[in-house]
């Protein structure tokens, strides 16, 4: 894979929180590599409330590593 | 996006937990953009039990970070 | 919404506890307003087994914050 | 309710994983205080395996408390 | 129950993967002791995709604790 | 099981978050040895939203402990 990640450290927690969404997009591109699969996906699930709760919850888990990363920015 | 997080700094422990109830459902707004399709979703999800204790449990995720950034409003 | 929410802080670790439960029904109340429907949902909640382990989660996670906070009352 | 919990020091791993089972049911107990409610719907919920697996993660989390406010028995 | 856990130290990060597998299988024995049953479910389990996805889950947990106590092995 | 984990340090956070991965996936082969089985429920998984948020979970579970283990790259 090229590379994606050189860095958790972000300018302001906007972006981290941002950061947080990209590293749980690659959680999910790591396991299914084929953008063509996941955009087949996408629609079902971006309409479904409980498929969102889940995927705010990853989005919550990785920016706890990035707010710690970063010192939660203070 | 614009800007909408600028500081996990609030002044009261409330505060901070409707800042973890914003970057949660930012997190859902991130996957689904479009606010028509949230609101579409929004009667079933919140009259069942399930989906408000997973909507409850990535709150309490965010809070942790948010609690962890103010050192606990100590 | 009234001020519910003053301090992380409590006197003992039970305390800590039942103050993880309010935090993880404040979860549900922000996402679910209305009292006469959180009531309805409770019967058919309240007796399945899966339904009480989630909710024992939200519990946990909110307690590790407010364990934090007092430093573990040690 | 009754006092149950003064104090998350333990002497040994042991109890503390112990203390972690004890606080995830109450965290069941305390939103189903009903024992006669909970005992019925025991049998089906120890024979369904992701729902052990469930539980397994609720004290997964409670035990991540009782081990840091142990400093991890070193 | 029989002394299981007296320690959370390990020599290597991946006998501390395999005592927080061992941690993971605990959570569920407490819950259903009968080793018979358990077996029973097994096969179905170990064959179901998101079901060893929770597993996983669970062991990841137990194993940030035992990380921690063991100071990342660093 | 042969040796696969020797340190948690790596060169760079993506290392990082790679080696998450690998966590993830020992945690299910610790349940399912068998390669053969993993390899048939691999399809039916990779193409279902929510195994693949599930899978992602995991993954941000791991890393968090991998990112602290190696003080975040600062």
């Amino acid at each position: 894979m090229e590379t994606w990640l050189t860095s958790l450290i972000t300018k302001t927690p906007q972006e981290g929180f941002e950061l947080a969404i990209k590293l749980s997009r690659m959680g999910v591109k790591y396991t299914q590599p084929s953008a063509e699969v996941r955009d087949k996906l996408r629609p079902a699930y971006a309409e479904n409330a409980d498929s969102l709760t889940m995927a705010s919850h990853v989005v919550a888990v990785n920016f706890q590593t990035v707010a710690a990363a970063n010192n939660y920015w203070r």
